[in-house]
């Protein structure tokens, strides 16, 4: 994929479970909403019908369904249906976009949590999207414990919740954590810590100051 | 993926529409029992449960259901799938395997016929496989006018076939030869280019010669 020729910056929430990256997504589309911004909210896996139905074969079915090569290279394969139908032209059209997770999940998660490797899906990242790169990526992180707390405690069937993150394990959550940070310190130019123990207004008006500071003032 | 510690050989069959691979694996499957020699005949896409899942979702659905890319991405993804959970099993159990298609098939038919590249999808072969390949790689060659009315007069609906392969475009299956051409060139001590423009039982004699040029005797 080549890199789209534009202005609007594309710009990416990652992060553990329980950071709150859903909800600051949709307070940031809201101010951008009250400024005029023409701009899309999208998220991955999935973010296009394509890709919506690797991301259901990926996330359905026994835990042990799919070795750790193959989930990335589904990842891999949902995440290219979205980039070419969705961020490649939202951003050509001039629209900003906002995507909950993007490629450093799959590095973090299938890279280091499932052993995949982190470069090898470094690597794979690179060889799919080119020169595509997120303008800021903006890494949400607090304590393991509290965002596993956090994520058990929201809407939904609680049990199946904690199956399913205990099922992960808390290891391969610490692990994802880990390189979340390598990838901040390796790329700073792109990425940007931010403590998200806090307040979700505190929180939003912390990535607000943080998107300003890098992109101007709305206005 | 690491290359499992093995005698038994891992061939792969090769070739365009209607060089007739699959026929050819079903006689060499009926000389290697003829010998009792355990073996597994498999194919690509597919091959195993999840990979089949995958497989079904590429060749499903409108041509542009998939950008070339995903559909790359889609096709390695089973053939991990099939590589973990079948190939390299049967390797490590002592049992020769025999696949219809395997990586060369997304370098010649996503690399050059669907324009992703053909050093990138070789690239993402190397990346997902590792030191894996085939110790023989059979390719049949063929006439592309031959092979395509060979493949038409087959078994089942004329029309559908007809229609699929008018739609993939005459000149994808020239390219693909090429690449085919290309790969055997490159790498000949994996891979043989065998003339299938002759009889079933010709070109069963062609393949059970090269087969013992390599492996030696089955007695």
């Amino acid at each position: 994929m080549t890199k789209p020729s534009r202005n609007a910056p594309f710009i990416t929430l990652e992060g553990g479970e329980g950071t709150g990256k859903s909800t600051q997504i949709k307070l940031l589309s809201a101010w951008l909403s009250e400024n005029n911004i023409d701009h899309v909210c999208t998220r991955e896996p999935g973010g296009a019908p394509g890709a919506e139905e690797i991301r259901t074969m990926v996330l359905t079915g026994d835990v042990d369904r799919w070795t750790p090569m193959t989930e990335v290279l589904l990842y891999t394969a949902s995440r290219s249906d979205h980039v070419e139908r969705v961020i490649v032209p939202s951003i050509e059209s001039g629209k900003w976009v906002l995507c909950d997770r993007f490629a450093d999940s799959s590095v973090a998660y299938q890279g280091a949590g499932r052993g995949v490797g982190v470069q090898r899906v470094k690597d794979l990242q690179r060889l799919v999207l080119g020169d595509l790169k997120p303008d800021l990526t903006l890494i949400l992180d607090i304590p393991i414990e509290v965002g596993l707390e956090r994520a058990m405690s929201r809407e939904g069937d609680k049990a199946v919740k904690e199956d399913r993150i205990e099922r992960m394990g808390k290891s391969l959550h610490e692990q994802s954590r880990e390189v979340f940070m390598e990838i901040a310190a390796e790329e700073p130019d792109r990425c940007v810590v931010v403590d998200a123990n806090k307040s979700i207004d505190a929180l939003q008006q912390d990535l607000r100051a943080i998107i300003v500071d890098r992109f101007g003032p709305l206005e």
